[in-house]
């Protein structure tokens, strides 16, 4: 099975340099594991209108849609009104949601904090692992929080149901420019077109030059597409192979 | 001045989670610190159709939009075309480039590299700093390389023709969280309504609980707003107070 995703980071800390963006990155990283392909990544301001646009978009192209921050109790919390208005639904108090909250804060409970009970209309409710709060799914979208430790235990505990097909990663490490194995790699896509080909030159690395990732989600034509690569490269030219 | 910007980053590397992007966190300090806003930040694939479609988008929506990959030798790098696409150009060699291109390489000179010559009809090529080979820019569109370290110098030797009036950074941490210091923030957006007022929880930080910013173009005006904040905030909720 097939699976694509779109990931939309809400944030004004991330566009404004002040805050470095690490929840893309490892949902990127954990969703290419269990073989979903993400398609686009896209960081936006804590703005109604963007988020609304966005996930709207997102939703109908992506099989996932997956919303980092944007979720606590203050002003620039707008996440949960945006995808409310992509989808046309009201906000409405979540009454579960409303009592753990009442349980958590006790006496401290108050109007800003009871904000964290409030969900588009006929949103579900996923409860996993050892978390005390769910995340909130409204049809194909997943909205998780900006807090980066918080974001990865709620993702972790509701991976499984994401895993599709496998994606197959070989990697080549060449001593050899892109420039000068270009005509190689052009050569294994024309035999291979459904190959997905990638190559990575790094700076300054005493052990290889370029790095050349071979995928696919058939482990037969990846490694067939491996041979033929290795096949017409010139002598000498590969450091060493990895497979995943 | 206000100036907005974009960053398009272009790489199905990053999207699989085989690279972590530094270039978009790099360009959003950079051009923060000389004032320009950065309104979105979009990673997309190696893919003609999504590239030509996002530049035609950020193009017109913001004052200038940056690129990130796809301008090497190889098959992937599809960025030049993607973007010649986007303006309704067409894809030329650009003559001082080939030529530069050939000086380099000499008898190693082959297809592959001279394709590092191409540009969209009619761009400008941007000297700059001790780099060798230029910044190509297509109107308000820059191209830069993936590679950070080339991406990072390039963008150095021309940042000051982006220069646009400063962002005046005040910072105030709190031991209180998020929950109970909303209402002030509230009430200080309610007097300062332009303020940019962000509010970011740190977990485990022994320090702080949560790190308010204000900004504004405006000094008189952030300096205000900052009084009243600290003016309002509950008696020894504040840990300190930063300026930029």
């Amino acid at each position: 099975m097939n699976r694509t995703a779109g990931i939309v980071v809400i944030g004004n800390e991330i566009l404004s340099g002040k805050v470095t963006d690490t929840n893309s990155p490892f949902l990127a990283r954990e969703l290419r594991k269990i073989g979903v392909d993400v398609r686009r990544v896209d960081v936006i301001p804590d703005e109604l209108d963007d988020i609304a646009g966005t996930v709207r978009d997102f939703r109908e192209r992506f099989d996932l849609v997956f919303t980092s921050g944007g979720v606590g109790p203050t002003h620039d919390d707008v996440t949960i009104e945006g995808i409310a208005r992509a989808f046309g639904r009201r906000v409405v108090r979540e009454p579960g949601l409303e009592q753990k909250l009442r349980d958590f804060y006790k006496h401290k409970v108050n109007e800003a904090r009871l904000k964290m009970s409030e969900v588009p209309e006929g949103a579900e409710l996923i409860y996993g692992g050892s978390l005390a709060f769910p995340t909130i799914q409204v049809e194909n979208v997943y909205i998780l929080p900006g807090i980066p430790e918080i974001l990865e235990a709620k993702f972790l505990s509701i991976r499984e149901r994401f895993a599709a097909d496998p994606f197959h990663l070989r990697i080549v490490y060449t001593r050899e420019g892109e420039g000068a194995i270009a005509q190689f790699l052009n050569d294994t896509l024309r035999s291979f077109p459904a190959l997905l080909l990638g190559s990575y030159p790094k700076i300054g690395n005493p052990e290889y030059v370029v790095k050349l990732t071979l995928e696919s989600k058939d482990l037969d034509y990846v490694d067939r597409a491996l041979a033929h690569l290795l096949r017409i490269l010139p002598e000498g030219c590969v450091v060493k192979t990895e497979s995943f």
